[in-house]
C-alpha cells in the first residue's frame, strides 16, 4: 500500500492542520492495526501521539507492539500508566512483556501492580527470560488439557478460550503436573469421535525446545520441518509456553538483518534510530578501525620508502592489490558465514569447505593474476614488473580466500558470531597484509627488476 | 542434531562399508523426513543414491523436495520415469511443479504423461508461472465450498480431503464461477451450529495477491500481517490457489541470501554448488570489475606522477583514504538496501533519508577527518599535510555516504534491485572516486604544500 500509504499520510496531515479534531478522531477506524502502524511511523513525529490518542484502545494495543521499538519508546514516553494499564491487558503475554521491557523500572513497576493477576503472572514470568531466547519468544497462553479427558471436553474448553488466544493450531494434553504428553492438531478435532479419550488420538511425537535455547536455532528448527507452532518445555518436560511462527519471521529478518549490517560495519541498532547524532555514533566505532587500519598501511608503506622512491610504478598497484584482497576475502566469509547460519554446514566439514575454497582461490588467482600480468607488461612495456603483480596477485587471492573461509568457521567453533568475520575487522586485516606482502615481495626482486 | 547427524552420517557409512545390504535397508525408518534429507546432503556423494534408494517411496519424495536444488538434480539423474512418477504422486502440487522444473524437457513430457489426471492439471497450471512469483509458490489444493452450503457440509468436505491437504488454516467459500466471497478459520467451525450457511459465518475482510505478485512482495504481506496462509486469485478474483507460512520462510531466507551474497559480490548460485570451477565461476565477473577498478586507479595515480615523485608521502595515504571512502559508501547503501527489503522505507522517503546521511556524514566527515588530521600533522611534523589530508577525508566522507544512500533509492525508483548498490560496483567506483579527489586536491596544493 505505498501510494496508499502517502495518501493517508497526506489526508491524516491535512486534517490536523485544518484543526478540526472532530474529524481526527475517526480516521484509523476501518484501517488494519498493521496498517494504522505504518502510517503512524510515517507520520511526521509530532503527530504521533494525536494519530495514536485517535485510536480505540484495541487498536493502540495492537499499534504499540507493531511499530519499530524507537516508536513505541517514543510513544511510551508521553502515556502515564492509567492509559498503558488497558493497552498491555489487550496484549498477549509475549507482546505484554517485549512492551514492559521498554519502561524504565519505576513505570515498569507500576504497570505490573495494575494489570490483571493473570497478566502478572504470565508476564513476571516471561520477563525472566532473555528477549534472544526461546523463553522471550514464547507467549503463555495455550489450550491444554488433562490426560483422561474426553474430545469433547476438549471441545467445550476451546469454546471458553477462543477469544483469548490467537493462532491455535494444536491441542495440548498433559498430565497432572503440566508434563507436555502429546499434542492434537485442532482440525482433527472436527473428525474425530467427541467420546475418544485425548491420549488415543494425541500425536506423541513432539519436537520441543527449553527456554534458554537461543532464538536463532529454534528459527533453524521451523524452517527445517516446516513448524507452524512449538511448544517450550522447562527442563522436567513440564509446559511452559508456546512460540508461533508469525514470531519466527521476525526472527529470521532480524538475524539476516544483524548479519547485513555486521557485514557493513554499523550496529543493527541503526533500525530504530533516526537521530544523525546516534547514527553516526553507531558507525564511527567501524570506521575508526577502518581509520588505524589506513594508518598502519601508511606506517608500512613508509618502511618502503626507498624502494617506492626508485620505482614510482610500484605504488600505481597498490590499490589494485589492496582492493582484490578484500574483495576475496568477503566473498569467501560472506559464503561461509550465510551457510552457517542457515544451519547448511557444520564445523566438522572444516576440511572439505577449506580445501574447496583453496581449489576455487587457485583458479581465480591464476585468471585475475595473469590477467594483472598481462596488463601491466603491455602497459609498463616490462615483463619483469607484470611477473611480479602477477605472482603477488596470486599468493594475495589464495591466502585471503583460504582466511576468509577459516576465520568464521574459527569464530563459530568459540561460540563467536561468525558474522564478525564479514566486516570491516577482517577487510582491514587483509588490506594491511596485502600491502605487506606485495611491497615485502617487490623490494625482494628490486635489484632483478633493474631499480635500486 | 549436529553432533547426531555426524554419528547418523558415520553408522551409515560404516554399513556401506560392510556391503551388508540387508542392514541398509530400514536405515531411514524411523527419522523424519527433514532429518533423512539433512544426513543425505551430509554423506558422501557416491552415498546419496544408495540411501535415497533404501527409503519408503512416501519419505523419498519428501526428502527430493527438501534436499538443496543441487542434490535433487543429482538424484533425479539417477532415476528413471519409472521412478519418478510415485514420488510425484506423494508430492502437493507446489513441490511436484519445483521438481519437474528440475528435469529436462523429455524427462517433464514422460513424467506429465504418466501421473494421475488430477496432478498432470495442478502441474500444467502451475508451470505457466514464474517461480519466484506467487503463482510459482502457491499450492492448488485447498478445500473450497460453494456459497449457499451448511457448515455440516464443510465438515463433511474436510473429513474426504484431510489426507490430501497439509496445514489447512482456512476454508475459501466460492461462488458459482469459483470467486472468493469470503473464508472460515478451520477452529471455528467446531464452535459454531453445523446447520448455519457458510456466508454467515465467513470473513469477508480478506488479503490476496495475483499469481504474478513477485514473491518478495508477497513474503512482506505475510510478515506485516503475520499470516499463515494466503488465497491466491485471479484478475477476475476467482480462486487459484494458496500460499503457505512455511514456504514463504524459505523465500525471506533466500532473499536476504540474495542481499548478502550481491554485497559480497558472488552470485547466490553458490549455495547450490560444489564444484570448485563452478564456484569460481560466480565470483571470477565480480572479481573482474574489481580488477580494472584497480586498473583504473593505476591509470589515474600515472596521470599524477609527477605530483606523488615530488612528494613521496603522498603516496602513503592512499590506502586510507580509499578504504574509507568505501567503508562509508557500504554502511549507507546496506541500510538502504535493507529497510527497502523489509519494507521500512518508500522512495517518497528520500528526501528525508538524504538529508539524515548528510548530517551523518558531516559528523563522521568532521570525527574521522580530525583524527587524521592530528595523526599527519604529528607524525609527518607538517601541518599543512595534515590539513590537506583531513579535508580530502572529510570530502570523501561526504560524498561516498549520501552516494551510497542515493544509489539504491534511485536503483529502487528504476525498479532495479537495489541489493546492486551494496556490491564491488558501488566499492569500485568510490575506491576510483576517491583516489581522483584526494591527488587532485593535492596536485593544486602542491606549492601551498611547498613542493612542486
Amino acid at each position: 500500500m505505498d501510494g496508499n500509504l502517502d495518501h493517508k499520510v497526506e489526508s491524516i496531515r491535512e486534517i490536523f492542520e485544518s484543526g478540526d479534531l472532530s474529524r481526527f478522531a475517526g480516521i484509523a477506524e476501518g484501517m488494519r492495526a498493521p496498517d494504522a502502524a505504518e502510517v503512524l511511523t510515517a507520520l511526521p513525529e509530532e503527530l504521533h501521539i494525536p494519530f495514536f490518542k485517535s485510536m480505540e484502545q484495541e487498536m493502540a494495543s495492537e499499534v504499540l507492539t507493531l511499530v519499530d521499538e524507537g516508536v513505541s519508546r517514543e510513544l511510551l514516553g508521553h502515556l502515564i500508566v492509567d492509559e498503558i494499564v488497558p493497552l498491555i491487558d489487550y496484549m498477549a503475554s509475549d507482546d505484554a512483556t517485549d512492551i514492559i521491557n521498554l519502561l524504565n523500572a519505576d513505570m515498569a513497576g507500576a504497570v505490573l501492580r495494575r494489570i490483571s493477576r493473570e497478566d502478572y503472572e504470565d508476564v513476571s514470568e516471561l520477563l525472566k527470560f532473555d528477549e534472544e531466547s526461546a523463553g522471550g519468544l514464547m507467549a503463555r497462553e495455550l489450550v491444554t488439557i488433562r490426560a483422561g479427558k474426553l474430545i469433547s471436553d476438549v471441545i467445550a474448553t476451546l469454546r471458553s478460550e477462543l477469544d483469548s488466544i490467537e493462532h491455535i493450531q494444536y491441542i495440548y494434553v498433559v498430565d497432572s503436573v503440566g508434563v507436555l504428553l502429546g499434542t492434537i492438531p485442532v482440525i482433527n478435532l472436527l473428525i474425530t469421535d467427541p467420546g475418544r479419550k485425548v491420549e488415543e488420538v494425541m500425536d506423541r511425537d513432539i519436537l520441543t525446545v527449553t527456554a534458554d535455547t537461543d532464538q536463532g536455532e529454534v528459527a533453524a528448527m521451523f524452517a527445517k520441518y516446516d513448524l507452524y507452532s512449538m511448544p517450550v518445555v522447562d527442563e522436567n518436560g513440564r509446559l511452559a509456553g508456546r512460540i508461533t511462527v508469525d514470531d519466527i519471521i521476525d526472527v529470521i529478518e532480524e538475524e539476516a538483518t544483524e548479519d547485513i549490517t555486521m557485514m557493513a560495519g554499523t550496529g543493527d541498532e541503526e533500525f530504530y534510530e533516526r537521530s544523525p547524532v546516534k547514527l553516526s555514533r553507531a558507525r564511527l566505532p567501524w570506521l575508526l578501525t577502518g581509520l588505524f587500519g589506513g594508518i598502519a598501511s601508511a606506517l608500512i608503506m613508509h618502511n618502503f620508502k626507498e624502494s617506492l622512491e626508485s620505482l614510482i610504478t610500484l605504488v600505481f598497484f597498490v590499490p589494485v592489490i589492496m582492493a582484490m584482497g578484500g574483495n576475496v576475502g568477503i566473498q569467501a566469509s560472506a559464503i561461509v558465514v550465510r551457510e552457517l547460519a542457515l544451519g547448511g554446514l557444520s564445523v566438522s566439514q572444516t576440511g572439505g569447505k577449506l580445501l574447496r575454497e583453496l581449489k576455487v582461490s587457485i583458479i581465480n588467482g591464476l585468471v585475475i593474476g595473469t590477467v594483472l600480468l598481462v596488463t601491466v607488461t603491455v602497459w609498463q612495456s616490462d615483463i619483469r614488473l607484470g611477473v611480479l603483480l602477477g605472482l603477488c596477485m596470486f599468493i594475495i587471492i589464495c591466502w585471503a580466500t583460504v582466511m576468509g573461509a577459516f576465520i568464521p568457521l574459527m569464530l563459530k567453533k568459540a561460540n563467536i558470531d561468525p558474522a564478525l568475520a564479514t566486516g570491516p575487522f577482517i577487510t582491514t586485516f587483509n588490506d594491511i597484509l596485502g600491502i605487506a606482502i606485495y611491497l615485502g615481495i617487490a623490494s625482494l626482486f628490486l635489484e632483478w627488476l633493474g631499480k635500486g
